[in-house]
């Protein structure tokens, strides 16, 4: 394959070393399809006649129903998966496949075939998200009104609604979301004609390659177009903080499973037990989503710092994308729709969620809010009289909603009777309906919004 | 500050780690906007009165300039900056102080400052890109016909244009720029309003506050708006990867001002000696940039390890998000100016670059190119043809570009005496002359097309 | 400094970031001690009169005075630290400072100055581990035989002692403490006199100067000293760990603090308020030791990042190595004393964590080990009936050790009475007597251990 | 396997992901081992009959063949090694086969086998560093006066032997073994008897296990044991360090290999083509070397990640542990073994590195040191009086060794014939004869010490 210049053949150390198709083979599909699309250029273009056209694209079709058939038998003496195919294509055609590799380079193709890969990874990634955001919705709108604690610093805060805590993830997805979509436009270019790193002397039309292939427009630059990596880059980042924000619900499915908490019941579809402990009922689909994340913040880290110092154009280390890529895909699109079927499927106990809101004097912020509201006490100083609250009845043992109004007034004398009824759960998630708020017809706005912002898409 | 639930303060340890002042404070002109234009919405929506409202907003825009004089005087006992401002502004205008923080929280405002921040600081390196960009047109506008060597693998490959070369980074530097455009729109929505956690039962006008502070809208979900650092992240992941494309730069410069290339010479002004050496003329700025490439990919990661698993709403953790941020900025900014100062400077060597160019039988694809071309030698075996030449010249001691007609007829007799003519490193380069390609003509055009993008922006 | 080769001076921005003053002043210590050995070498070995290094040691004892009272005045025209001795050295005793110089370059003495450095950080860590397993045997000691749940996937899975938890910590702490031992004794060669890379011509003697600075002997290549900054690496994967552990316990805190477990409480001494909740008792402290420890692990991979790929010898991308480090050792350091501090302070609730210890049938394992043991009935078997009765227990609402000896034996008569016994808390923890179980007495034993390995240290 | 409570089974989705046998079937020697010396205990404490623990036996001796001659098939159903190897053993010997779990958990067994594992892959990577260590010793020693540039900053410094430089890398080496014996020696404790987390209350005998399987002594907390995956990260960071010490000095090679330095040349069986240019000659190993340490250090990100935050004692988090381990080991032993026959077999070329080495003025320190040893002149102004001379030759146009006396003279009168005696490569390298310096007979002096360090090992 590298022709007349070497003597010796690589040892056997360096041919293992050196091979990737234990890993590229998954790129079989993309680069048939460029193969077709290049080899169809070739011809448009009087580069090759038609008839060798036609003899490699049939080639090809028969190779690309014979993968999809058996799948790609590794040879190790066939470096990667651009020489498995025009190896077999070869096979299968005989000399005419040699034409194929006209006006191209590895460095060009192998850039074109994992952009088109991550493209697709990315139209999957996104596909999974929309899934696991219905799940949300639905259930955000079934517990539009269930009171739950808000926590700030893991400690009550104030309570909130079950419906509204979901739906801040589905804030995140759709940022998420965008994310992705940014990934994708900003890779839609086709690196293909390149060739080496100089582009070619061929009479190549790179429009042509570019657009059936779905690509925007080709690459505007051809040493950069063989030495770009950001785009696994890119794919790599929206992954590893889409993984933090499910690693951030699965801490919360954690939690809330755990007995003192007791919010949630996991069905046994999405339970284990364990191999001594009869009593157990796991979590681990959440955990393993935990843990999913962390591999994909490291293969984020490992591709940063293979590209880091790399003089242009390519450079070998670039075949060591693949493996970190894939490994991300992989536990990205299995914690997405894990945690989908989890959200789906969980049960949650809005009996305990209540008891749990209502501790804490939770609605501490409400009796300050009252003040400053109507009895026009600067909020610092409100603040200062509901903590006094707080430690009356901390002395009491009891919460600050069981205060008496008498008590309260011993406290402070400006605070009235409409104060109390400031200070039930209920009362306290009704009345944050600012936007963006808590209160259910909040909640039930931005369910209504996010769908509508789905359809639209 | 915490009111009337504590008894005993915070011990002296606790008091110095929780104290972020000292580096939260970068954020004061940021908390003070956000104030005065939350004053403002107080007043419109009837919270506060007007003459509240009017003399807060006095306050803060006397802070604002002794603020700007005299920095910020940090003391300890006011744990961040918000603590700090507000403490100002009583000693400037009384117990009416008190009034600003009604309807807002510390939560909602660090999220607000911190968001307005990155936005200024993502607006300066879209500054510092242009400023680069331009030196690399300008260099690369001068130098679109110098020819040096393309590498890969870092050994000779073909011959390229060094403005060509150059544009490759002008690419990077384009997504760079889109990437930061991205995170900035992502990021453009308003958290003010979200209080703690939950909203707020003051009827706020949330839209109010979110268009003099040039959002675009307030966020949707005050859980989120509270929890979400991935703006944090998004800022952080382009600026590693833009740092990683000047590291990439960089690394090229610290090789080719070695001795053996010698295809730059740094100035002076760039150029560092050794207190024992007196011989030494170093690239320290661009081994900096490389260096900070690295710390820039550090806070990047130590953004996700912090966010991973945190359940909602805020936690603490958060305000480790700080040191990350700002020392990845100033690391990145100064990257970008230090480049644009290098690269305008920088001294070219065409001599040595041409010789170099010619080394390595450099144009060996071009024979090939041709009797595949011209002779309609299939490309696999033109490859293995040119090889045979290679190993030929090898033998001789020569470059490919000196062997004879008769020489290379003796390994090909298709090989025609045009094929000589391609052999030189000027043709190859003119040949090159595909979209995207090395030859000067598509240099010229692609530096007119990125002037024209950048006018129209 | 760099002599007469230069011509034009260094760029503002150049001499700006090329400046480090502002973070290795930190270094002033080391540097004039290392300095001082140097010069009583040189002396020594007749290199330099004794005339002249009696005026230098002087000088450099009186500038330590100096910078100790004053600090070390940042000038930016001078680079760094090295510099800023040399030349306030020059200032006190005239030309004679310039003979300090000889035989060295700043290449083996910040190698010098850095590993002093490390090596003190390192003993300053291990003080605090100490602290921190003083305050963990303590309470360990206290709660010996205090009964809470030990968790897996933090659901309940077995009762345990508090004892025991905590001191699974102190075996954390102790490998921490081997960690940063090996990492101690592995970097103690000193790497003065290797000068710029290659040694040095001047009639040196190594092992003059290594001794009297607490190293163990020279290094044992030139090349190497100065490239080689594996000491800093190793410092910081023993800080991310530790700090990993510190995390791991701080997690722990700010679970057991929430209302649901009310494991806890924090002193006001270290609990936190907010701004506008007046109910809040937050654990900020265990939070930021969180929120250090993301930092920390994005020190080390900083440092990883930096190295990788730097060709030998010195390079400046290694001036970045010391705001990493710093950075590191500062919040680690803040984060054990937090620690120690947090745990001595803690009020732990040994009502609420015994109530939690009988939840979740926490000891279903006690039956079926007693069937494998009494009953010899295979452990698998045991396993599954064991598994029934909590089924049972379930279906009837009660914990497993409330079903009466007729219902357990419904599920299978071979359970016995004495198997009843067995199934509360106080019970379980006691039978699990294996070396390094939880029963009271293999706590009682593992602190005087512990205690004991303390005092031989 | 989990037994009567459970109900409804695993969802599919829920069985896929929480499926680890494809990983962690590795594991199996190890977990036939453990489980081997585990029923010896139970037999010889009494806990089962000497019969069963006979068939248990039996049936493991048999598996062990089994797999090792056929592989372990892989079971969706049975979740992980574990299961399959009890399955396995089942349907060999019958219910007796429940016998072996008995005192001990998965979680105590996974930690084990880990262990064990984690302690034959250091075994494995110390062999391939003393592989790599004997081929440098062997080319350092054939190199010890080969004369090359030593580079600062990759600016041609001061002239060194290229043996000299060579064994800059054995000290590197040297330092990874001792970290990766440290790590053998830390985790060289035995986990199995901590059962799920508590310890056991049948009798077992944890002295017993350990010894057999090469531990130094059992554990010491059970909650500890169970939770610990220290031994992983002191692992990687080994790992990690190591390739990055390879990833060093695969980039000099790539530089070494380029054509303008062409200071070595790698035969054919180290050397890729290109399947466009048929001239190239590509590092490829070397390349992957560099790429396959970002990937290492990715993995370490990963574990590091994975345990930030995790409360005690199991979680299922960490199953994820095994993937990057595995990963990280693969691509650090084919890495050393890459370099240690590239090593080998790799051509310097003298003439070339002599050359270079006499560029660049390298000697000038040497006229800076003759200046002040034998005139007396201070240091600083010697360096200053050489710079000058430099810039003189640069003004000539020539190397600073081929300026006359008499040029020398006028740029100072101090300057003697025999300085110049000393401005030769030569003269440099053999004046370098401190400790641990470059001149040939310190060189041979460290080859020779390091065979018996070797020997005496």
């Amino acid at each position: 394959m590298w022709g007349g210049r070497f003597e010796g053949g690589p040892a056997d150390l360096m041919r293992s070393i050196n091979s990737s198709i234990g890993t590229d083979k998954r790129l079989w599909p993309e680069d048939i399809d460029a193969s077709l699309v290049h080899a169809g250029m070739l011809r448009e273009t009087g580069i090759i006649s038609s008839k060798d056209a036609a003899t490699i694209a049939d080639g090809l079709v028969r190779l690309k129903d014979q993968f999809a058939r058996d799948g790609v038998a590794e040879d190790p003496e066939l470096e990667d998966i651009h020489m498995h195919v025009e190896h077999r294509l070869a096979e299968l055609i005989g000399e005419t496949a040699g034409r194929l590799h006209t006006a191209r380079s590895r460095n060009d193709q192998v850039a074109t075939d994992l952009k088109l890969w991550v493209r697709g990874a990315i139209d999957a990634v996104l596909w999974s998200i929309d899934q696991l955001e219905d799940a949300l919705l639905d259930r955000a709108e079934e517990h539009a009104a269930t009171i739950m604690p808000g926590f700030t610093h893991l400690q009550s805060a104030q309570p909130v609604t079950l419906g509204h805590h979901l739906m801040a993830y589905r804030e995140m997805l759709d940022r998420d979301r965008s994310r992705f979509e940014a990934a994708r436009q900003r890779l839609n270019e086709c690196p293909l004609g390149a060739a080496a790193l100089a582009g070619t002397s061929f009479p190549i039309d790179r429009d042509f390659t570019a657009s059936p292939l779905g690509f925007d427009r080709p690459t505007a630059n051809s040493v950069d177009s063989v030495s770009d990596r950001d785009f696994v880059v890119d794919y790599l980042h929206a992954a590893a903080l889409c993984s933090v924000h499910l690693s951030r619900l699965a801490e919360e499915i954690v939690i809330w499973a755990s007995q003192p908490f007791s919010f949630v019941i996991l069905p046994d579809s999405w339970s284990t037990g364990s191999s001594i402990m009869p009593n157990k009922r796991n979590p681990d689909a959440a955990e393993l989503i935990r843990g999913h994340s962390a591999r994909i913040v490291g293969d984020l880290v490992a591709l940063l710092v293979l590209l880091k110092g790399l003089p242009l154009a390519y450079a070998k280390d670039l075949q060591d994308d693949k493996a970190p890529l894939f490994d991300a895909h992989d536990l990205l699109v299995v914690s997405l729709r894990a945690m989908a079927a989890m959200i789906a499927e969980i049960g949650f106990d809005p009996e305990r969620m209540r008891a749990a809101a209502a501790a804490g004097h939770s609605t501490a912020t409400d009796l300050a809010d009252w003040l400053a509201a109507k009895a026009d006490v600067p909020f610092r100083e409100a603040h200062a009289i509901a903590g006094r609250a707080v430690a009356a009845a901390d002395l009491r043992g009891v919460g600050l909603a069981k205060l008496s109004l008498e008590e309260l007034q011993a406290i402070d004398p400006r605070i009235g009777a409409e104060a109390l009824e400031r200070l039930t759960v209920e009362a306290s998630v009704a009345s944050r309906s600012s936007a963006g708020g808590t209160a259910p017809e909040r909640v039930i706005e931005a369910i209504a919004a996010a769908r509508a912002a789905r359809r639209s898409q």
